[in-house]
């Protein structure tokens, strides 16, 4: 019978085994079962573009790792596996198997921050078939989360052209985990900041806040609102001005004649509010008070502000961003590519209807002019060696991490490296040309010869 | 400088009081440093329906319960707020308050799987203000996220007219957390079965599998494949016959003479496939097979499927499911309504541009024709006694809960019974008609005073 068993569903350490598919572990008991024990290489790709993006950033990996260094099924685990019907027929053994199962494969991938197309791999995998089927779930959904909202947050941070952008979106992202991930796959794509105060304690990220309506409308008036939240924040006072009336409580900012360090607006006509209120600052002389704004918004109504010359110096990001609402899920899959079979790797793809896939574990390369401006991405079968910037890099090895984690302001750093090596048509808001990724000579010879050997 | 701090930022229960946006904890050290501790009362409503909807399915209330029954800030969460800059100039004070706060406050709120409609309070909490503040993200998070997938779910589960539907879509979350949440509210609004297998162990939601095209690839032959996961799931044999060529996947089945529950095609036409692989199984007999259809599914195309009398007798959904896609946020908001002064009760409201919000603490009351079907709700407020059901009740009180959780499936049937006696134009997947909310003639006039006291 169906029922809360456990208080407060977060998920532990303990929980990361079960974490994943059910098929994943019936399958993992067929392996055991028929004593299938081979290595298997697996790849993590996204088959096509959501909507109106025309280039990936790759993020997630260092959670993805972290997970491999820490997946086990304790005996909870264990004890609600062989309580479950589907696994009547599995023998003690497979249990036993489950129970000192630790990640021990290999992983391949691209570091967090690069620029990614459809079709290239993002991570591998090699590793007992066992292990590398049981990680499928939580992979997957790990980097699909954290690519998707990277990707997002870097779309709003273009549209910002430099101006500074906080993430504002927990209250509206998937459950207060995703809210946290989405402040590090945001801060990766490019905002400066978050509203999340764990984001700033776990991850670094620089945590900013200004107050609530809930604040004005808690004392007695605005004017008693604005000049207590002054005294207790003197050097950090950014005041919510649209409770009651936007240019009525700008006109209150000028005449309390408080030290603010900026206003927000978080309602109405955000483009013709921000230039009333920047005359009202600026002829009471507080050019140097900041104009926040937020309110449901976006890259494109962020690009449309400051394209009509919106006054704007800060915007604070919320649904649109953490939930990458116009394209809320990345369809990244996870596919066999090849295993070894008695020292011999045998490539392997799936032919079914508008899903076929390339075999065999891969490089991508990616071409430059001469100005280091990305050309073309060539994607090939990993033994291929081409001219270019191989993406695929060793991070792992029989289990362990081969580096430590990259500081993240490390990573959103070379994130913007990557998207400034982009020609500015493949990162347009409306994209208007696909970035060429061509598969290599070797690769479609590979593809030709694998069909082949399965239609016989 | 920002970085992974911590390795795999998975939420612990001593990180609750950090989860929420820095501006909560920036007006929490306001009102203490302004010796403001009233008592307030906030209502957590939605504003508007997302695209498509006529009703919402309130979830996400027991771990809103759980939430602030283990809210608290320990020595590092204090420390890392001490280092916030913002906190600069507040008092140790505030530091020792927030170190013995717990939630002390009262909650109603209407029971998880209630149909609800915009204005309509989900959530009212009165506690003393500073902890009010403090839990508006986490609670926002939590109940806009399970509301939005209930309410996407009870949409799939009305198309699939009975038929089952179970929850695929873990690896398409936002992120592993938001997997195991999504799985709950799936089975809220009506969803049989889900894959996460940790689903099941934490909230005992039953769990469904059956293999990955990867099992099919792992081995020599389709043949091989589906023979020995039969051998290994003999009582539970569900197999994936699109790997190569869904026909030629159906006839193998029935050449194998394999006793196998059912067959799944997770590829190409579903229509066309599912009536000829019908046809397939049908003429050896196999009558007692079933068809189990998932790729990209949703309400709309399983409504489509149906109609078209394609002979699919289980759904799996994922992707569009768990992440509401063709809506994917939910905008509830929380808001304050009222405060206790000096023994005297003020209501409260907000006038800003089209977010103006009713004022005081509200009920609502659903009234029924002689069959039960419901017939409006009467917005009013608390004290106003009215015929109807009354859908606001007393779940905490002073930080206790008040009952036990209900079981998932108890709320689950009350969620099938509560949508059976809401008209069925109001929960067309096109939806023709708004169900009628009236605002009662005392609170229009509550709100009429409170305004004219603002603007005064």
């Amino acid at each position: 019978m169906a029922s809360d068993k456990r208080r407060l569903p977060l998920i532990k350490e303990s929980d990361l085994g079960l974490c994943t598919d059910l098929y994943q572990l019936t399958m993992a008991a067929g392996y055991f079962e028929n004593g299938i024990e081979h290595t298997s290489t697996f790849e993590l790709f996204v088959r096509g573009f959501p909507p109106k993006r025309s280039y990936l950033l790759a993020a997630g990996l260092e959670q993805a790792i972290e997970y491999f260094e820490t997946m086990h099924f304790d005996d909870d685990a264990i004890a609600y596996l062989r309580s479950h019907p589907a696994f009547g027929n599995v023998s003690k053994g497979f249990f036993d198997c489950l129970r000192t199962l630790r990640f021990t494969g290999d992983v391949h991938a691209v570091p967090e921050g690069t620029v990614v197309f459809p079709d290239e791999p993002i991570l591998r995998i090699t590793a007992p078939v066992m292990e590398a089927q049981i990680v499928e779930t939580y992979l997957l959904t790990t980097i699909n989360f954290e690519t998707l909202i990277a990707t997002k947050a870097s779309r709003v941070a273009a549209a910002a052209r430099g101006k500074p952008v906080a993430d504002f979106g927990t209250r509206r992202a998937h459950g207060p985990q995703a809210g946290l991930w989405a402040a590090r796959a945001c801060f990766i794509g490019g905002c400066t900041a978050t509203s999340n105060v764990l984001a700033g304690s776990v991850f670094g990220i620089p945590v900013v806040g200004t107050a609530a309506h809930s604040w004005t409308m808690a004392v007695d008036s605005e004017e008693e609102a604005f000049r207590r939240y002054q005294e207790v924040f003197p050097d950090n006072t950014i005041l919510l001005i649209d409770t009651y009336d936007t240019l009525e409580g700008a006109r209150r900012v000028v005449e309390l004649g408080l030290p603010v360090q900026g206003v927000r607006l978080d309602s109405g006509d955000l483009a013709a509010l921000s230039r009333k209120v920047r005359k009202i600052l600026d002829e009471c002389g507080l050019t140097e008070t900041k104009i926040v704004a937020s309110g449901d918004l976006n890259e494109y109504r962020i690009d449309e502000l400051l394209t009509g010359g919106a006054p704007i110096d800060l915007f604070g990001v919320g649904t649109e961003m953490v939930t990458s609402k116009d394209a809320p899920a990345l369809a990244g899959v996870y596919k066999l590519v090849e295993q070894k079979e008695d020292g011999r790797v045998v490539p392997k793809l799936k032919t079914s209807a508008e899903k076929e896939t390339y075999p065999g574990a891969k490089q991508v390369f990616r071409q430059t002019d001469s100005e280091g401006t990305f050309q073309r991405d060539i994607l090939t079968t990993s033994d291929d060696p081409r001219a270019g910037i191989p993406l695929i890099q060793e991070v792992m090895r029989e289990g362990k991490r081969l580096d430590d984690p990259l500081p993240l302001d490390v990573i959103q750093k070379e994130a913007k490296a990557q998207l400034a090596r982009l020609d500015e048509r493949y990162r347009r808001l409306e994209p208007e040309a696909a970035y060429p990724v061509e598969v290599s000579e070797s690769l479609r010879k590979l593809t030709d010869e694998t069909r082949r050997a399965i239609c016989e």
